[in-house]
C-alpha cells in the first residue's frame, strides 16, 4: 500500500487506530469459519466522518475495504480481503437513546448485542434477535448478515427490526434509511436491501431499531421422540394448532449423543430426535399453549415431556441445546457449519438426505436447529489437515444444497454466503437473478471497494 | 404509436386482450386518487410469457409501461404515462396453490385480496394485510404499494408475509426472488426491495405468502374521549402493558360529526376522540387483554367503553369507522387523503399541527387513522374546480409533511409516493438516499420503461 495513502489514513483517525504490523494484522483475519485473509491495515474509524473518509480514500486509490464487527459470522462475510483495508467497527460502540414510549432504540454498530439485550431488559423491554455469539457479536454485523437465532421463529430476524439505518455508501458519501417508525414505504425500502446485504452495498453507522414489551411469563418443554418423523410431525401440529412458541429446537441422534458424552447430564442415547420448545406471553397465554404442546406431543408418541417454569429449572433444560456447538467439535476439530433452510413439512425428508449424505462420503454428520422454521444446522465435523475428508466434504456440501434447493428450500436461512456459498448461489438465482443482483451492486459501488470477494 | 408495433402486441396476446379506443381507454386512466393518465394502449396479458414479450417490445421501440392492478391505489401509483402502455394484470387471477402444512399460498397478481381472505378463511387460515379496498384490489397491487390495513399494527403490512416473487424485469427477463421458505438470506433481499417499488423495478407475476392460523378469539371495544391527548396517553399505555390490539383506530371530532351525519348511528358530537380496538387469539388471551383495556381507558379519563364479543355487535362498532371515507366526502367532493406517519408518541403533537394547518388554509380536515403506528390519514376535503381552494390544498400538505418529518416521522405509512408525492422525496431521503435509488433504478431499467414518471 501506497505509504502517502497510509499516512493520510493515519492522519485521518490517528496513529494508535490503526494497525500495520504482521502479527496484529492476523487477529483480524479469521472470522466463525476456518476461512483466513489477512489485511494490508486495520483501522478503527471512531465516528461515520471517519468511516466516509476513509471510504473516499479507497476510491480514489482502488483500494478493497471490508467492513468488520466482532468477526463471528459463519460466512467468511468479515473475512479480510488481502491487501485491503479491515475497516473495524467497534471503537463505535454507543447506545444512543432508548426510548420506551416508542418502543424503539438507536445504536452504534459496535454495540455488543448481548450487553443491548441487557440494557433493554432491565427497562423491562426486549430486542428479540438472539444469535448464538451474542456475548460477543455486534449489532453491526447483525445487521450485515440479517443474523436471525433460536427465538427467530416467534419473532422474526434481525431485518424485522431494524426501522433506519445511517449508512456510508461505497463511494464514501453519508446516507440515512427508513426512520424512527414502524411504517415506511418512502421510495425503495434501503433499509431492508441494506440488512443482509453482507457489507457489499454501504457501511453501517448507525441503527435504529424497534423493541417489545418484555414477556411476562415463559415455560419450557424438553421431549423425547423415538422417532424423527413424529417430532417433525409434532412441529407442524402444534403451528397449526395456533401456538407459536418462541422457539422449536431440534437435535438428532447424533447431537444428543455427542452432547450426553460432554455434559453427561442423562439425556437418552437411544431417541431419534429431541424437540427443546419455549413459549412466552402473558400467563394465561403460556398457561394455554404449554397444555396445547403437551397434547399434541402426547398424540404424536413422545417417549417424555419435562416442563419447567422456574429460571433454574429453564436453563437446565436449555444446557444441551447450549452445549451443542462445543460438545460436537469433540467428534473433529474442524467445523463447517451449515444453514440449509427447507419448507417445515420437508423437514423429515431433509433430514434422511442428510444422513444418507454422511454415510455416503463417510463423515460425521449431526444435525440439529430451528425446526419452527425449517431452518437446519447440518454440521460436518472434519479434519482440515486430512485433504482426502475435506474433499469429500465439499462434495458432501454440494449435495447438502442441492438436496435443500430439491425440497424448495435455501441455501442459507440465517448465514449468509459471504464466501463459503458463493458458487452455488447461480443455483437458487439462475442468471437473470445474479445479474439483477450485480447491476445494483456495481450502480451503487463503481469501483468495486466494499467487500469485493463476498457474494458475487 | 407505431402500428408495426401495436400488429406485434396483438399477435402476442390476441385481439379481444387489446384496447386501442378512445373511450375504453378512459376507463384505465384513473386510480383513487384525482390524477389521471390516458395511455395509447391498454393491454391484458393472460400469463408470464405475455409480459415478458410485451416488456422486451417496449424496451425495443421505448415506451413507457405501467402496470396495473384495480386501479384503486392512493398515490397515483397506477396512472397510466400518456403515450404509454397500460398493462393490466386482472387476467393473471388463479390462486395457485394453498398449502395448509406449510402455511403458506401461491396466487397470481390479479387475484383480488378480499376473494383470497375468504378461500383461505374457509380453510381456517388467515392472511392479515387487509387494505380498505380489499374487496376489489389485487394482490399484485398489494405488493407493488406494500399495502396496509388496519391489522398491520399487530400483524404488519404486505412486506412481512411476501416470501417470494416471480418477476419479469424491466428489460423483459423473467427471475424469482425469494422462495416458500421464511427464512432466506441468499444474496440481496430483492423480495423486500421490489415489495413497494410502485412498479419500477419489475411487474410482478407470481406472489408466494405466508399464512397465519385464524385466530380462535376476537373482541371489539369502542372508546369515547373528552380529551385526545388521553387517547393518545392509552394508546402508548396499553402498548406498553404488552396487549397488542390487532387494530387501534383513531378517529377525532370532524371525523366522527361527519359520520354521525351520515349515518345516523347515535355517536356523541362533542367528544375529541374514539377509539376502535380489536384484539384477537385465544380466548383466554382475549379476555385478558380487553380487561387491561378497560383499565388503561378508565384510567385515562374516557368517557364511555362498548365492548362486543358476537359478530354482528363487533360489526356494528366497526360501522363508524367503515363509513368513514364516504361520509368524509359529503362536506366536498374531492378527497386528498394524505398518509404522513408519526412516531406513536408524537399523535398528541402531530394532531394538533394538522388542526392548526386546517384552520390557516381556512380547510377541511378530518383526521382519523391508525394509531397504534402512529399512522395517521389526514384528509382535505375540497373542490377540484375551485383553483384557490386548490392552491391553499397544495400548501397545506407541503405544511403537513413538513410537520411529520420535524416530530421524526415519513411522508408515507402506507399509501406509497406515486406522483403526489415525489417533491417531497427528497426532504426525506435528502440527495445521497436519493442518488442511490436513482442508481438502482437505472441499473436495472437502463431504458427507464417502467412507470418513468413515479417516485422520482
Amino acid at each position: 500500500m501506497d505509504s502517502t495513502y497510509l499516512k493520510r489514513i493515519i492522519k485521518t483517525i490517528g496513529k494508535e487506530n490503526v494497525i500495520t504490523e504482521y502479527e496484529d494484522r492476523i487477529c483480524y483475519s479469521y472470522d466463525g469459519t476456518f476461512q483466513r485473509g489477512i489485511p494490508e491495515v486495520v483501522v478503527f474509524p471512531g465516528n461515520t466522518g471517519e468511516v466516509a473518509e476513509i471510504i473516499k480514500l479507497a476510491n480514489i486509490e482502488h483500494i478493497p475495504v471490508s467492513p468488520r464487527g466482532a468477526g463471528t459470522g459463519l460466512s467468511g462475510g468479515s473475512i479480510p480481503e488481502a491487501h485491503g483495508i479491515a475497516l473495524v467497527l467497534t471503537r463505535m460502540n454507543k447506545i444512543k437513546e432508548i426510548s420506551k414510549e416508542d418502543l424503539m432504540a438507536v445504536v452504534e454498530p459496535g454495540v455488543i448485542t448481548g450487553h443491548f439485550h441487557q440494557e433493554i431488559e432491565k427497562m423491562g423491554m426486549f430486542y428479540p434477535p438472539d444469535p448464538a455469539s451474542l456475548k460477543t457479536c455486534t449489532m453491526g454485523g447483525n445487521v450485515a448478515e440479517n443474523a436471525g437465532g433460536p427465538r427467530a421463529f416467534k419473532y422474526g430476524v434481525t431485518k424485522d427490526y431494524v426501522l433506519g439505518l445511517e449508512v456510508v455508501t461505497p463511494t464514501g458519501e453519508i446516507m440515512r434509511t427508513g426512520g424512527r417508525t414502524v411504517k415506511n414505504v418512502t421510495g425503495y425500502d434501503l433499509t431492508r436491501l441494506l440488512t443482509g446485504s453482507e457489507g457489499t452495498l454501504g457501511i453501517i453507522t448507525e441503527i435504529t431499531v424497534r423493541l417489545l414489551p418484555k414477556p411476562k411469563d415463559k415455560k419450557t418443554a424438553l421431549v423425547y421422540f423415538d422417532q424423527l418423523k413424529d417430532a417433525a410431525k409434532t412441529v407442524t401440529s402444534i403451528i397449526y394448532e395456533g401456538v407459536i412458541p418462541a422457539t422449536i429446537e431440534l437435535m438428532d441422534r447424533v447431537t444428543i449423543n455427542c452432547v450426553e458424552k460432554y455434559t453427561k447430564q442423562g439425556l437418552p442415547l437411544d431417541v431419534e430426535a429431541i424437540l427443546l420448545m419455549e413459549v412466552d406471553g402473558s400467563p394465561a397465554q403460556v398457561a394455554e399453549d404449554i397444555q396445547i404442546i403437551e397434547d399434541v406431543c402426547k398424540r404424536n408418541n413422545c417417549r417424555n415431556t419435562e416442563i419447567a417454569s422456574a429460571y433454574e429449572e429453564r436453563e437446565r433444560l436449555w444446557k444441551a441445546r447450549r452445549a451443542v456447538s462445543s460438545a460436537i467439535v469433540q467428534l473433529k476439530p474442524t467445523k463447517i457449519s451449515e444453514d440449509a433452510t427447507v419448507p417445515r413439512s420437508k423437514i423429515p425428508e431433509m433430514v434422511k438426505s442428510l444422513k444418507e449424505i454422511g454415510t455416503k462420503y463417510q463423515l460425521h454428520l449431526p444435525v440439529f436447529g430451528h425446526a419452527g422454521d425449517g431452518n437446519l444446522h447440518p454440521n460436518i465435523l472434519a479434519d482440515k489437515n486430512d485433504h482426502d475428508e475435506m474433499e469429500r466434504v465439499e462434495k458432501a456440501v454440494g449435495e447438502i444444497f442441492q438436496a435443500a434447493l430439491a425440497l424448495g428450500g435455501t441455501l442459507s436461512g440465517e448465514h449468509g454466503i459471504g464466501i463459503m456459498k458463493k458458487p452455488y448461489l447461480q443455483w437458487e438465482l439462475g442468471e437473470v437473478g445474479l445479474n439483477y443482483l450485480r447491476a445494483i451492486k456495481k450502480a451503487v459501488d463503481p469501483n468495486n471497494i466494499l467487500n469485493p470477494g463476498k457474494i458475487f
